[in-house]
């Protein structure tokens, strides 16, 4: 099954578009699995054990993991989910991009050592910079298009021949890019009407929606705007909102009952 | 010192603009080094050794270390130059955008756990994305402008108000987020038109410069169009050309041929 394929299994199996984040800080951890051998991994597994049955999609964000140099976690965390959870896909949140010869090595990283069955690029170098993601075709390659940060709007507003620039990533995303039908794009839930329009442009591809929680992204209207037809085509993420919804020994069920409830309320607007 | 002053000295004590691109593949590196516990480290350090007196800078491309889990390796070399040919910058090529929080923790890992003195960023994201590289005042932030690759074209040249957007983005490093004056420019030598209208919109601003040897950038169009007037301002980035110039137990010798070919060659059009 390629990614896409997984993806729509998980949504339909576990009825939910929710994606959780695992973005595990070593000073937000409980104590006590601080000074376990891996302490990112250990939190991860608890709270996947707990949250496999209200999911569509995990996403790790590299850079929690290499800040801190537990790249071992990582693959651990990967493993785990593939090995104990199957049908749930990874999507590896690192945002890679660069020249063509280099951009193989990134799938390599990302696709080959790791194992994820996505992964997030950036557009900004191109086409031959993407097409070492895009030529694996089982795989998910997720492209940066309007991001949930306030700074977004910097150089992916900018007006190119009266449309901004975001607009243009998607239709070239959805037009010159998607040969291989495994493309997917990030969409903020903080620009719930760019979410709309982009939906418009690309018809039903999924989009990859961060920013909810945290970042004060409106979840009524993000999914209103942002689903499919068929109610589903988002993979909406939470990350701080999930896992450190309760603190001690008891952080995993709380983390089952955020997840629970933030779920039934995407449902909710389907 | 910071990024910028220990770049000038390199510069000045080796009369070189040269960077050495540490990017090693373990399939091309020479056989008697495959089988130890270090190779990409063992590689590394046998061509700096041999070429401390001819650079400016050392770029290690994060990618060849992450593809294949040798993280150890990375952090092994950058601390050998610190160590053994202090003066020497390093470079930590890794591209790295994400939003805000996240690029905190990115800046964490180029900096304080690899202890790079500058690294390669990723403009697409705005500024909120840049500014934890940016407040580390000490370090170079070296935002992508115009790419080396084929398809830099596809997003960079895409026209916002009559001006390609990477003109959009020097004049936004250059007038915005260059406030802590620790900002770079990746510009690449494929380009050497564009390098000297970049040159001519940004005043003193230096570039790094990835495009000559394999990829096959015009040295000297590019250093006459890129070069300040006191014939500085470029990082030129050599990788394959130099790294692997000769094979087996020589390689670091025929390392230092190159580049001191190079260097030379650099010179000529200073």
């Amino acid at each position: 099954m390629n990614f896409l394929e997984t993806l729509t299994g998980a949504w339909r199996r576990n009825n939910s578009l929710l994606c959780v984040g695992l973005d595990p800080d070593l000073e937000k951890i409980p104590d006590h699995l601080r000074s376990l051998k891996s302490p990112l991994f250990e939190f991860n597994r608890a709270i996947i054990d707990l949250t496999s049955d209200l999911v569509c999609a995990y996403k790790p964000q590299t850079a929690f993991y290499a800040a801190i140099g537990l790249e071992r976690d990582l693959e651990q965390t990967i493993a785990y989910i593939h090995d104990q959870h199957r049908g749930i896909p990874v999507i590896l949140d690192a945002k890679r991009g660069d020249i063509g010869s280099t951009a193989g090595l990134y799938a390599q990283e990302v696709f080959d050592r790791y194992k994820a069955d996505a992964v997030t690029v950036n557009p900004y170098l191109g086409r031959d910079a993407l097409d070492p993601f895009l030529d694996r075709r089982d795989k998910g390659v997720i492209i940066l298009c309007r991001t949930s940060n306030p700074g977004a709007s910097d150089i992916q507003d900018l007006e190119v021949k009266g449309e901004k620039l975001y607009r243009v990533v998607a239709r070239k995303a959805a037009q010159e890019w998607n040969r291989n039908g495994n493309v997917l794009l990030v969409v903020g839930a903080t620009y719930p009407r760019e979410l709309g329009e982009i939906r418009a442009l690309v018809g039903n591809m999924t989009f990859l929606v961060p920013g909810i929680g945290a970042q004060g992204g409106d979840l009524e209207k993000a999914v209103i705007n942002g689903k499919t037809q068929d109610g589903t085509g988002m993979i909406i993420n939470s990350s701080r909102g999930i896992i450190y919804a309760g603190g001690g020994k008891d952080f995993a069920r709380a983390a089952r009952e955020a997840a629970l409830r933030l779920k039934d309320e995407i449902n909710r607007y389907r």
